[in-house]
């Protein structure tokens, strides 16, 4: 049973990380325009949120910039020229991806930089590449935060090693991802116990990254909080791949501390994200999502299904199986 | 932290309450057409459904039958004429509120109804009529259920009374029943260590019904199978009144006993909650919810905004703060 103390009341190492423009750009290519971008750091201030992250820093290498729009790549002038200095307490983050960004020469040394702080994204088999990012940014003088995804698809005993790895290191905060949005609370329990063996050891917070496939992402953020862990992303109206996030909405109204407001985030998802979703831009849990949740499988099959306009869920299920 | 054991193995003692007749109900007042019912029982078998709840028996006194479905009464006659004699291991159920039920002469001797299970519906302030109408349910052979409504606006002390007379009675399952879903996980874990107090002294068993306004439906019954309870209430694409309840399919996905199957109540959704949508039937989540909700408030604020086809969120939270 969880201590009602540190539920009821207020919680002061807690962290609201809105990933809106991060893991909703996965559903719309990051084509955000600049008045949603504007509206919704303006919101971030109102609401209280901690940390904005406001895109991937992607390598223009690998992915053609035509392709997308500018919160893909995340650079520096193309931030400031949006949102401005940012003269605020609420830090502004990006995400770096193992393989998938030039952060030597990307990621500029943050006096130079409206960004505060990096976000390395890797997978179990991927922590040296990950290491070195972290020492990259750090070297920088930013904060910085990893997330180590797929692990309801990793060994525990690879987790391990690679959370030692991790811990020697000099980053900040070290987040539990559910990428494929198949873990139930009581597992978030256990996994947060893990990670805090090594969070304790050598001073590290935690973080919580959740995806909705099974109707558990707020679930698993608020076991989450009660688990001990303080980084909690979170998107308006869910919005992100597949089955979205935990909905900034449901968790600025669960927090207890004054300094957030739910109010500001009513009247954002009123005005912008209905507006996406009558564009046609889909995200949000349906039955498809719970099917490869349930699987523990990345979600690119329901994905397909839900970009193809299928209804038929019967046969999506046959189908599934039979790849199984 | 929950023992791994009890929510990763089979737990004999969990039931699964098919609830989509009665609470979703409330959405369409009860106007299900018969092949809907018929498809929906034969679903139930396939999926290893333990209780079927077929609607409410309620006072045809009090409610015009020519406003309402017949699931709103569930005489004996016509439960027979849709479902049949239903000579299977599946239990049918009705719903009686105190108040609203004339149980004295609308309940039959079970041996003369094909109804196996009366559930009786209370407030904490109605426990004397709710023990009289179990007692009667009891003398006709029916097994008992009693769900307490609204505990979430309860006095604990009040509900402690509650519960020690209810134990004392002859009734079989007591709900925790989480009305304005308004409810957290750990409150249900907190909740849960309450009732089993009382249903460990006088050997009763737990049920849980959870609404879906904070998303937290699906995660709240799976927090009360953690917690000991056993019977859980779920419905197909999670129909209920205003934001819904636990979806069946959620909940069968979870399970970990063979009997238990999702694959029917995938295409039982596919096939006819589908077409509920496409005709106009609205439930589930949505903002408005997740405001009564926090607020511990009955949904109806919710359920006219939703009826009136409204989208002005933020004027909807401006007009609630107002009444608080």
């Amino acid at each position: 049973m969880k201590e009602v103390s540190s539920l009821m009341g207020v919680r002061q190492d807690v962290r609201v990380v809105d990933a809106t423009l991060r893991d909703g750009g996965l559903v719309n290519d990051f084509r955000f325009d600049d008045d949603f971008v504007k509206a919704l750091y303006e919101t971030n201030l109102k609401a209280g949120v901690d940390v904005m992250e406001v895109g991937y820093k992607a390598s223009s290498a690998l992915f053609d910039p035509a392709k997308f729009g500018k919160w893909k790549f995340c650079r520096d002038d193309e931030i400031l020229s949006v949102i401005g200095e940012n003269n605020t307490d609420m830090k502004l983050a990006v995400m770096a991806d193992v393989g998938r960004c030039d952060y030597k020469t990307d990621i500029l040394p943050k006096k130079d930089s409206p960004i505060d702080v990096i976000r390395v994204a890797t997978y179990v088999h991927t922590i040296p590449a990950a290491l070195d990012m972290i020492e990259d940014a750090k070297a920088k003088g930013y904060e910085v935060t990893c997330n180590i995804m797929a692990i309801s698809s990793a060994q525990e005993s690879d987790l391990r090693v690679a959370l030692d790895m991790l811990s020697a290191s000099p980053v900040d905060v070290i987040y539990i991802v559910d990428s494929y949005g198949s873990l139930y609370p009581e597992q978030i329990d256990r996994i947060a116990a893990v990670y805090s063996e090594y969070a304790k050891k050598y001073n590290k917070k935690l973080g919580m990254h959740a995806h909705n496939n099974q109707q558990l992402a707020f679930a698993n953020t608020i076991e989450a909080v009660g688990d001990g862990v303080s980084w909690l992303d979170a998107t308006y109206a869910g919005m992100g791949r597949g089955a979205g996030n935990c909905p900034m909405e449901n968790l600025l109204g669960f927090l207890k501390n004054p300094k957030y407001n739910m109010f500001p985030a009513i009247c954002f998802i009123e005005e912008h994200m209905q507006k996406l979703r009558e564009q046609g831009v889909v995200w949000g849990y349906d039955l498809q999502y719970l099917v490869t949740g349930l699987l523990n499988q990345h979600p690119r099959t329901a994905i397909e299904f839900t970009k193809n306009g299928r209804r038929d869920h019967a046969e999506f299920y046959r189908e599934i199986m039979a790849l199984e």
